[in-house]
């Protein structure tokens, strides 16, 4: 795996949030740690007010895990806190405890690369709920980014159908490695490059580039950068025309572009970076074919994103390289995928598992119940739904009927002779990785697979069709009653 | 310093963009590499629509700086690198030069905590214009994303008034140190604490937490939930109301804060993380006050930013604890400063400066000549305009009269003799740290210090009052000259 472990000295291991520590503290005191859990990690709603979303970040997951471990530094750390009463927030049994805690859980979750949908446990993680409770916050940290930029990203691509674009965000990401795991994701979504080159030596990603504003003003004037830089690189040659007037560029660029076909090499193309995209990559189109330059590209940049890129196709823009920065690597119009950790089940002092759930006024936030698989069911074109079942009650008794958990009318059955996958594959057990990680290209190829094998109308930006997701009949059944007893409400049953 | 550096154990030096090392290489090909150069780095707008940016993130540039080289590591990496042509991208001569390439550039910059405002450079670096450009990138993303998420904790402290704010975003933040550097970002923009464990431990934040929603799950009853809390950590107890329902939690949370009073100790508050927190609060303060926890406080979370806490206020919501997460560790509603890093002069053959401008239709993206300097003007109340001008020339004939970069009608006459402070210090002299870096609490308190001085028509969110910045008339006039000269129109001299 190259997936950047190399880049942290640092235990990470403090990477959570102070509640999940007072929590395990809590566990701890009260003889709960050991206890067995079950947390199910998801999302409630598609973002960009899309149809679908790509899991990504699972390598730095395991890579995280693989590494959890408090130093003899944290635990120094964590000795100097203190209570609102100024005394030791933890004591030195418990810093003890944690100084030979491994993780021991089991993993299962969904491979990165392919489209998941709101409810879907992306990851399950089984074990003690101490450990359990302490990985919280680092597991959400990294799914929610990746997968965000990762949906981002094949959204870009959807409108570029097929021509690249190369992810320029580095210098506007959310810190360094908002920087590096967006690159990382962003490839994956389906992105052709990147111009970050620790993400490039990091992941394994090709990097493009070629020069900026600063070049062309370092010279007195635009013609002899041009000619300095084709000198320096003659295979390397994408100009950038915009420093001073656009049009007037690439003229030049052609100019130097004949130079450097007389000795023998050949202008990639030019860039513009500002101002009417639109126009100016027709104009520079008339001009590059005119000057017999039909195989230069145009490359353009600014502030794209899939809208903008989509308007100016509309507009008839002949750019066919698409340079994306901000709008990719911050995620702009939606810069957090919103997903939960949230509790399923706890096994009793019976040693049987007791199903929980998370109420709330919203359905929407009400949590479910169980030890969750998603089966994904296709016909010969593609996929058809996906039914989220419970993996340990009911097997005897399974219903092929799912019902929508947000709307108990909308149900679905399913022919139970369709072939299906079932997605949540095993990664770890009993802390023990067992999953081999696929190389990023394979990765990246899964992404349009997946896509491939949906209907359109789920891919459409504008009020997607919603792809059917539902719970197993019994499942559904389980946690209406779950949700009517906890709110001192009779059950189905009863008041029959 | 205790920065961060700790977290990472890789060379960063290559975390830059890959047009970076291309212009790098076409420098040292046609022996420029070594031509001074400045830059300077500044963005146009302010973020949020506000009125006010707060620097942040110079400490972690120095950081960065400090440990500028390249690896074996690294060099092996580019020596991989391919142009279009399948040759390697770099001649072996260039990576021995990077090799052996030490930073050696100074830096003069605007110290954390400063409110800064459009166009003026927070960062300018002067030396080889090689080293310059490779700096671009990490200069760039360190300081926008730690500046706009300051800024947008100021403004949330605006709203809050004093009431304690704790940061909760680690789990939706965009990557690991998106996280870590926004914790770092959002307490010296004025909150209080953060739940981010690392980030408490590498810059000496203060970290704050109690429970979730699955610890209360994790019991029986919301009842034992609490008391088996209230015996593990009773001077460490906010409790979570809103799990099955808040107003039955409130009371339950009262029955177990008698019980904690009852041995001796008191019930911190209680924490309300859904529903209508306005309504739910005031009908929690009463329970409380009637049960006689009048000290108790009420700490809300759910989704909030300075906006919302606003709504709230307005609704008489008794909140005097505020969490906040996704919108401020993110920036939701703007994920990235527009920062740029501008060629504004390099020397030429003859020893002399030559000034330099990036050209554009817009005029706001028309970049600033000269070796800047900010001059901050104040009068006995507070301050009152600042002033752009250059270091080097105009220094015999510096004008008292300063002008709006976008607009030419707007110009303002300073009093010479009101006391002014020029914002830019050294930081680096040729490659040597100069600048003692101020402890966090200072610069925490260098915020408000700053905010306290200006107008609070700057401050207000709603169309805010455009603070004067205006560049030094001469300067302004050298600027436009060159802008005509650079279209081939006369200047104003030649007209006359």
């Amino acid at each position: 795996m190259n997936q950047g472990r190399q880049l942290y000295q640092h235990s990470l291991t403090l990477l959570t949030d102070l509640y999940q520590l007072t929590m395990a503290y809590g566990y701890w005191k009260s003889g709960m740690a050991d206890k067995e859990a079950v947390f199910n990690m998801f999302f409630r709603r598609n973002p960009f007010q899309g149809g679908y979303t790509i899991a990504c970040g699972l390598a730095h997951v395991v890579e995280f895990l693989q590494y959890f471990q408090f130093s003899e530094d944290d635990l120094a750390y964590l000795d100097t806190l203190t209570g609102n009463d100024d005394q030791p927030l933890f004591e030195p049994d418990f810093l003890k405890y944690l100084r030979n805690l491994r993780f021991t859980c089991d993993i299962d979750a969904i491979p990165e690369g392919t489209a998941v949908f709101p409810q879907e446990p992306m990851l399950r993680i089984k074990g003690p709920i101490l450990q359990c409770q302490l990985l919280e916050t680092p597991i959400l940290n990294i799914l929610n980014f990746q997968s965000l930029i990762a949906t981002k990203a094949a959204r870009i691509v959807q409108v570029t159908k097929g021509e690249p674009i190369l992810e320029f965000g580095l210098r506007r990401a959310q810190g360094i490695d908002g920087g590096l795991t967006a690159s990382r994701a962003a490839y994956i979504g389906g992105c052709a490059a990147t111009s970050n080159v620790l993400a490039g030596k990091l992941f394994n990603i090709p990097v493009k580039g070629t020069h900026a504003h600063s070049w062309i003003m370092s010279f007195d004037t635009e013609l002899e950068a041009f000619e300095t830089y084709a000198k320096v690189m003659p295979n390397n040659c994408i100009f950038l025309v915009d420093t001073y007037d656009s049009i007037e560029g690439v003229k030049k660029a052609i100019q130097v572009g004949k130079q450097l076909k007389a000795k023998g090499y050949k202008m990639a193309g030019i860039r513009l970076d500002s101002g009417d995209l639109a126009y100016l990559s027709i104009e520079a189109r008339k001009l590059l074919d005119e000057a017999g330059f039909q195989e230069a590209s145009i490359l353009a940049s600014n502030d794209l994103d899939e809208n903008i890129i989509n308007s100016l196709k509309n507009q008839g823009a002949t750019i066919n390289v698409w340079g994306v920065g901000t709008k990719l690597v911050t995620a702009y119009d939606q810069p957090a995928l919103g997903g939960v950790y949230k509790l399923a089940a706890i096994r009793n002092d019976q040693d049987e598992w007791d199903y929980k759930i998370k109420l709330s006024e919203q359905v929407i936030k009400i949590s479910t119940p169980g030890i969750q698989q998603v089966r994904r069911y296709h016909n010969g074109n593609g996929f058809i739904a996906d039914m989220i079942y419970d993996t340990e009650s009911f097997v005897s008794n399974r219903s092929s009927v799912m019902i929508d958990p947000m709307d108990y009318t909308k149900r679905r059955k399913l022919d139970n002779s369709a072939p299906y996958e079932d997605l949540l594959v095993p990664v770890f057990r009993e802390g023990k990785l067992i999953y081999e990680l696929p190389p990023i290209e394979a990765i990246k190829e899964r992404v349009q697979g997946q896509l491939s094998m949906f209907h359109e109308g789920i891919k459409r930006f504008a009020n997607p069709h919603i792809y059917p997701v539902g719970l197993e009949k019994n499942l559904y059944d389980f946690k209406t009653n779950l949700i009517l007893k906890l709110r001192n409400l009779k059950t189905e049953a009863e008041e029959v």
